[in-house]
């Protein structure tokens, strides 16, 4: 009998990639799709590219419209998921693309988000060690973010290993679909196309506790992280850039072993062969991560580098593949392996 | 029993997109991978994006390696299909990607080709008026180029119902993965970003016969071609704004009533709604054409503008679906409805 | 003595281009940057890469602020240029971007703008025939769009000569800038890159009677038009393909006579080389067109094809140039030749 | 009397630019284009945004085609600039694109570019303390590379004050003309649109020891880099985003500090106001850098984001503005402060 799943923020870019996802699960009907400001509005003028949905109409997002699902994803503005989580009750699978339950520290997430903290619900990257077991089973899943999903892929394998100092350097380029779909002049096409720009830069960007928060859990010890993110003339993808001092005595060797080990049976993330770099091309609306990771003999570092989709293996295809566990469906269904390239 | 199925020019755009919708298709199991200049290479270092298969090395192009497969895609260079085929047999399904087959006319052929006319092959645009029957158990299938079958099916419904005057003019807008994976100064990314150019010019781009073939045939008078190519900056992509004259009497109406007949059971071919445009981004990586078309009332005009991929419906896609007719299998099996985007 | 500008609407894209080109003149002083919603910022936050303004407080645009200047742009709203220079007074010279100066026909405007008539002013096309005369000495240019200012260049010597049918088919390209810089959810960077699309197909565009009356004033006869503009996936620029049939017993030879003759001594339109075609990256920053024309001796059809900047010779450059001259200045002072490549 | 100058390697991207940067120099007269596998063509065809060139036919780079200026530039492959300038004389100022001058080690140099040493040219890098001394009057002059002009702009004021450690960890993203014009397939369009990828990743790449000389040389003991480049999907522009451990007491206010009396009085580098950052769109086509600077309070980590036009302040801009000092000329003169945007 198939999942019946339903979709809150329909006609944003999350949303519209957890749509994209279900089209792909063979285990899932597409139930209500919700909007807000676009309620009433057929699916197709808003996600042209989701034909077998075009007719679709979109519900206002309520608790009525979204009862009487198996799951619910969420791709709501912040601070949203929590009522609605409610009012579906616990035998709902939630699933929640937004950042409410991310993080565990509630001083964190007030000083942060400005807001009082939700809670925080089992964490949606099955990679990480530990996650899988906390998956299984659950009601309630908070999406990791695009940035914590690229960066903690790439660097727990070092903090596992114990190879890196807790001190982490990252910086990412992301396309544009992170920005979400809101006309913001800084996003227009005019504005992107041709410019790479940083911004959040200095500490203040909302991913940078959630990248600590899974790094130190890790490592044993807090990790702090230096984190810039950047913003690239494409629509999606992202490319991480991490690197950590390696302790005393790590050698090239240990690191290529560390990684190899940590990705070994992994299905959706590859540890490239030596002298092959990620590039966010190979991954483009798949659920797979592209890591590559060497030593920096003269500089002493580690340097790992991730490449994702932002929207896929960074939001709805994450969020799928831990919809899967949660259902005890095989991890793996219905995800894409395979890029849209070139 | 899976049909198995070769590659040969595995390691252009072409053939990874053919292997890209093999792989998504559930009655296809891929066997030999060929190349020339990249044999023995590992596809993975080759096409990035097709994660299962990045083990696979890439075999010499010969007909050793290509025997023992029910169907074999042909991505060559002009020429060197007449050959292949040849040595493979007629009991092989053999799907050409290039131009060998396409035309019908040897002095069309040997006017824009410049070599000796290898014969026609059923031409492999299902959408087209008797297209299915002719593909329906074949062993020999033309793909159409991709400029023709964006053309062709914009423009069909037109002459079809002898609304439109027999001469087209035609600018379309291709990504530049339209011109291959070949190393040459003005593909450049430095080049092709934030550029448009056109090329070809005058008619002597070499799709332009086959879209006066096609579109004459359903016409059933010779229909004159205006065609101008030109370069986006985007990697995949057609965008075919085709006009022609309406004939005398021809209103808005019928215009409208053709094309919805037209494309009413198409499961690949979309009139969109009235008012909305078709754009590139919605068919990106998918076996689909977004159509639109209008009457310019005050230039007497029809405008039909088709957006496809011209990797996937323009070229493997278009493949896959002529297979799955030539083969007995649903037409649709296996091939992408759903677009990546943004 | 310096002449003295002010710029309104310097927020915006037209409004920008204007300051960087006054910013080359070596005879213009640039007095008042005035906006509307953005008054009281700093010119350094909304415009960049105007260095040497970027102190600069954008001012509120009014007459008072406005005056006192010996040049005034316009870069404002559809409709607001008439109050504006009736304030200014006769002796300032006015030079408005937006359009409404640009029609003769007072049936046209409301028909395409649906806003009563203010006037037409000289238009700003220094290069098509009669037009350098009523510019010199004027006090009130309108700045043609941006598409006819492209198709206008690549068409005239086509009339001019009488060698072409009167009924263009006109398919043009454009960057984004020229929708301008409100933030819009279609112009998204992430909606852009990676897509073509068409918009205002079917006669609807208001550059449409634009064109018309262009052509039709050099043709001596109206010249039908029939013009689809489309989206391109850059910052800026214009390639516009223009086709009209040939009149009986043109070769193309005669064409390219016309075409040779009518751009001989312009200096800012190059007519390239038999077998160059243009590209929007060559003019990239310049006040400069590229163009190109053949004739397709199957089709029957003259194609001309023409590059700009539509923000530069398309709108900016185009209306310094057309400054100089109604000041008595050399018509090339201060203008950019030279373009941004790659 | 007008400086005299050519260009060798006219045909390429740097040549390209140094041509375009000259072409706006009041004081300089250009020579002799000269070129090797495009010798003998018309430079409109090879650099068609060149307009004043156009005609200028490319000559074979040689000591006779060179001789009889008072500048040569060249912009050639690796290891070929110390036998062209010993063949110019030591009259004529010679202005090395290339990197054959720029290292003063020659461990560094054999280590990294597998050659002999050819010895050290005064650093074409007028802003970091002591160049301009050594630039005025000289006859030679090494070109910095692009991403040391970026890297060593952010970060020199944090040495020269002391603020930071001497450990940097520097990630940037580079526009493809970085990459040069020879045809490649990773550099073509279809790879490199949507698509961010590293390269030269664990400190292998070229750059690395030119920025640890400067760097070293302002800090007074030698500075560590962690460097890693980064192929981004537009035609120009770096991003470079550096890091370094803030000493013990540092606070924002000394950073702020040491930033605004670094570039008080720098006519190409702007320290941004506090809150905004650099674009590379607002540099485009402009020989100037922006930057900004913060204290990342929590992971103690200085960070100095500049944006650069690689081309123009990377390579030929630079080029002239050292030109300038080496002549006696100011140092302004000829050099566009205004980028091209959007």
């Amino acid at each position: 009998m198939a999942v019946r799943a339903a979709v809150a923020g329909a006609s944003g870019y999350a949303g519209g990639e957890v749509l994209r996802m279900l089209l792909g699960h063979p285990e899932v009907e597409i139930g209500a799709v919700t909007g807000h400001s676009n309620a009433g509005q057929r699916l197709g003028s808003l996600q042209p590219h989701l034909l077998p949905l075009a007719d679709r109409e979109v519900a206002p997002t309520s608790a009525e419209v979204l009862a009487g699902h198996d799951v619910v994803f969420l791709a709501l503005p912040h601070g949203q998921s929590a009522a609605v989580a409610e009012e579906l009750g616990p035998d709902v699978l939630v699933v929640d693309c937004g950042a409410d339950f991310r993080l565990r520290d509630a001083a964190d997430w007030e000083a942060f988000y400005g807001s009082p903290h939700a809670g925080s619900w089992p964490y949606g990257l099955p990679e990480l060690p530990g996650a899988r077991a906390a998956l299984q089973g659950t009601r309630r899943i908070a999406v990791p973010g695009c940035y914590p999903t690229a960066v903690s892929l790439a660097l727990f394998p070092a903090y596992t290993a114990r190879l890196a100092e807790p001190e982490a350097v990252i910086v990412a380029a992301s396309g544009t679909s992170g920005a979400g779909k809101s006309a913001k002049p800084h996003l227009l096409g005019s504005e992107v196309m041709g410019s790479m720009s940083p911004y959040g830069v200095g500490g203040g960007h909302r991913h940078t506790p959630e990248m600590i928060q899974s790094l130190s859990a890790v490592a044993g010890e807090r990790v702090g992280v230096s984190f810039t993110p950047t913003l690239a003339p494409m629509p999606r993808g992202i490319l991480a850039t991490c690197t950590a001092k390696a302790r005393p005595g790590v050698d090239a060797a240990a690191v290529r072993d560390a990684y190899e080990k940590a990705f070994a049976d992994e299905p959706f993330v590859t540890l490239l062969p030596e002298g092959q770099w990620p590039a966010t091309a190979a991954v483009y609306g798949a659920n797979t991560a592209q890591i590559q990771v060497t030593l920096d003999p003269a500089a002493g570092r580690i340097i790992a580098i991730c490449a994702i989709d932002n929207l896929a293996k960074g939001t709805a295809g994450g969020a799928v593949q831990s919809m899967n566990l949660a259902l005890g469906l095989p991890e793996t269904t219905g995800l894409p392996l395979v890029g849209v390239a070139p």
